[in-house]
């Protein structure tokens, strides 16, 4: 992956997008869930949050690299996206601008995009909530953006610390935005199947009055660890 | 204007509010559209947010600055407001305190005003929502304030980065707070009605699945500047 | 109160709950009425905010002391619960990952948990919200934890900025969240009766019409300290 | 004072400077004396920081407009400078960008400016530091910026929380920024060397042993507000 | 320890301050390995920074707790200091301003104080680096303070995240801030020394290229948690 | 690139270094210089700040992941540093505790390694000043760390936003860190070594009084962008 001196002002319009059924069973599941699938990678910081409570997202990614203060690319973008398409957007530094807004969502929905996920602001938030159109991003302000300077489109970015390739799984809810790699986008999903399962058993367990001590076994590495019990 | 060595401890009883028509037509137009219209000046920082979801305001600015962990002067500026009225407190320096709760809010509504604008922390938040009074804040804190310092009424403030004199229009929604000078308020209106109109055109053509691409005629100029697509 | 060096690795089974009257009286009043009455002390931070609006806590303070990425002992904690406790989570360091979610969410409400209050992250909150279980946290995050190194139970702690011995009560709302030490709980659910049925006179009178610089007397005070009113 | 919808896109050739005589008054006194002197006002936010230690700075305002990652005004500024001047450089909105290095340093010296106040980030410190070019900012980054968009030289800016004037004095320090407006530097200088002098008899009397508590007779007042000594 | 309710406007002028013994010998260790000694508890958070590089301090704490803008009780304090004291003032809730300043280290020094702790501002810090008199804060301020409200003098505080009780030992250097109960500041004082010599003992053998994997033994266990090499 | 479900508790022994010209010709051009020179890309964040004035580093990037509140991974790393490598260490959450300190720095410099970039915090700074040994990191805080969880060495990061593999060149002066895929180390250097050039022929003419704005044109795009001088 070479990011620097050859990756601005370019859009790659062909991308791998991960596999479809992968996709779908990965809508099914939590993004605590799958991030503790995969072994605790590919979340993002947890600055970033939902517009609204309760928005769900799942889809392929589409990256797009946006400079401080300048929303150009996202009308390129607009172009790249097909159904169910997730919008992934990265600040080459940090900026709250609102870099989008009804009208995009406008078209974004058009394209059949699923929603944004954006390192930075977005702004006609109540009409992003009326329309349905789920937003996780950094912060809300009504402060528009010029159209000056290329960034790129389907480049490798960093968003909200997380690396995202065009074409990878991106989960979205209440609790942040994970970000699973496409190779590995169906046994993330199995994984994330099998502890699901697995929970809704410790879930009755916990639920009977079991204590997490027992049902882990930690009463003993917890005594050789040294802990203590005063009256 | 000269803010220091003559402006402490003033309450300004007579100022020129914006022009009641002016008000009334701003207050149909989005934060966002408004400060695109006015050419990206005098929003407030997206750290000021509403207390409750849906939150709208607009109103002639009585302004109060207070000190850090002092809200003697929110009883002064009570006096002060008119029927619409909203009141603008900006902070002598940075403070998280509970300025303001449900008695003040109950003596503001009294007054008629409209709802207020604080760059530090509220409380009784719930009370406030119960009541529909509008509140945009930096923070909630339970922390209540004492009554030891004079500060001023109607003088100009710095209110979370912006300039508010004492009689500019302040509208405030989801996406944040805008300050309209009294001087060109009608003219601000007139451009917002100009904006919202022409968005509304563009919101179907893109919903028809035009891109921004084509309505904006961006792909000249974006060849131009050396985007270059890769399949 | 000694905190360093002895206390480590403990786990005291046995500690005194305020006094349940108490308790039961202080849940009737919000968390800046106690702060008031309390002389303003006892408050955590502002960063401190519910997961759910509208959420309410008042129980006894169990404490457990974590280190950044490890909830081990948010399973040691679940055992010493009884119903109506609290669980406050303080931190040795600055950390946001996810420490709670709605598996243990249902360990401490098999033990009758009222709630919790943590310096960090929790996850699930879809879920904490559809169980109705309150949490006070300094963020969400999905990032869970791994579970290798002693904290302790029921020994004094720093939580957001607050000291909070076990047994103290904690009340938390929308405003924030207060320690009442267990041994003057008594009085300061007096004291916030008392200012609560006061508040309940002013408000009426300020809904009249009456100014707070009447009823309080502040007119004589403000002239003193040379306010000056300009027409 | 009208900030929006007439300003984007001006250069004002002509401005007052602040009196010499007051200019070179004020350059006598720190930033903390000065803002005490004028009653505790026009003082920008504490995030202001030299960039090297012991910078200091006082002359007359040249104030510039830039939008985040973009710093073309800060060429059209250097042609209005003239020797003594002071570049106050404010953001339509948050950026960390670094919009000034040593070429432009070069360029601003060479026209006779002071120094630099910018609410942003500047780069190539340490030859700003090796040069003896002081700056104060908000932060320090690498990152460049463009030249696209059109902001303004010599409006009525915000800066870091404060109104700057063109023609304003500015004084900056180790402990930060002051901003004295140009009607009352004479003023604002006497003051300060008023308090200077008063301070110079205090510290001679503190040093002594005399205790604050006497030398401003707060026992009394003290004692009054309730204070308890305790053995 | 209480903190509420009874200790607002109260000075303690009897305190018991650590054994002057195990202060003279925690003054050869630094932050680092008296925190470590301790078992990693009673650090300061880390935004607490020296205000000049190199300076270190070790004394007992005389406390004070001071409210958001108003530094009435620095004054009150300075009368309960002994030499080689050390002030340490909390807040009541966030604030910046600049509470010390030259004439208060030109008291407190003629007490015979060795420095300052402060969870907020200080200003005139040229001046104090000059008199050599050592100050860990938040931040750096111009800003000055009323003196209008009450706090209180040798009471418990929570200050930057840790507790301080009157006569506790305050061990300050560039790595931060650590606090330790004089009850145990002996057997502090002994483990830090005992960890001390055995890091140098460590540093040499890591000096000649001896790896920790193999002076700490740690291959065993790594390869047990299951690290794989590759080539 | 493949981060996830497949790069934890891995040591990856053979890695590619940058050709070390490119790297010995990097080291002689500065951190904003390179920057530029590549298109503006690969700029860590700007909260890595040098931890002693005037620190320089240049090398081939060793890259080790940790999780918050444990340093296991850095013994694990000592032993793959070959001379004039540059430790780049990532967290997988926030973290402000100290995770490198003296011991460790004397183990680096041992295995030859020129310094550290890390995206936490760093202890025993003045030793660490003291052996100049540079050191770029989030904060400074004596809070050490327990070895308990595995990490990964030498596997692609994440730091402060910058994409890191190893290998890459890492280039870090008082102006931030910024990072040079190894494929491109040549071209990087000769780009930065013409822009080097070209900036001195600049500084010259700015130094003789010619203005940015004829030395690089911008008068007739200013105009034709708006810009108006008004007198």
């Amino acid at each position: 992956m070479t990011l620097p001196m050859n990756n601005l002002g370019i859009v790659r319009r062909n991308i791998v997008r991960a596999d479809r059924a992968a996709v779908d069973k990965l809508s099914k599941y939590g993004v605590a869930t799958i991030h503790e699938a995969m072994g605790r990678v590919g979340l993002m910081q947890p600055h970033m949050r939902p517009i609204y409570a309760g928005a769900r997202l799942c889809g392929s990614a589409v990256t797009v690299l946006l400079h401080p203060g300048d929303n150009w690319m996202m009308h390129v973008v607009a172009e790249q996206l097909q159904p169910g398409d997730v919008v992934v957007a990265a600040l080459s530094a940090e900026c709250t601008d609102g870099f989008f807004g009804d009208l995009l969502a406008t078209s974004f929905r058009a394209r059949g995009a699923g929603g944004l996920i954006i390192d930075a602001g977005v702004r006609d938030v109540k009409d992003l909530a009326a329309m349905g159109f789920p937003v996780w991003s950094k912060c809300i302000s009504a402060k528009g953006t010029i159209k000056a300077t290329l960034g790129s489109v389907n480049i490798p970015v960093v968003c909200a610390g997380a690396v995202v390739n065009p074409g990878d799984v991106v989960v979205a809810d209440d609790d942040g935005v994970v970000v699973v790699p496409a190779a590995i986008a169906r046994q993330a999903a199995d994984a994330a199947e099998t502890r699901e399962a697995s929970e809704a058993g410790k879930r009755k367990r916990l639920a009977a009055g079991e204590l997490g001590l027992d049902m882990y076994s930690m009463r003993e590495p917890l005594a050789k660890a040294g802990l203590k019990y005063i009256d």
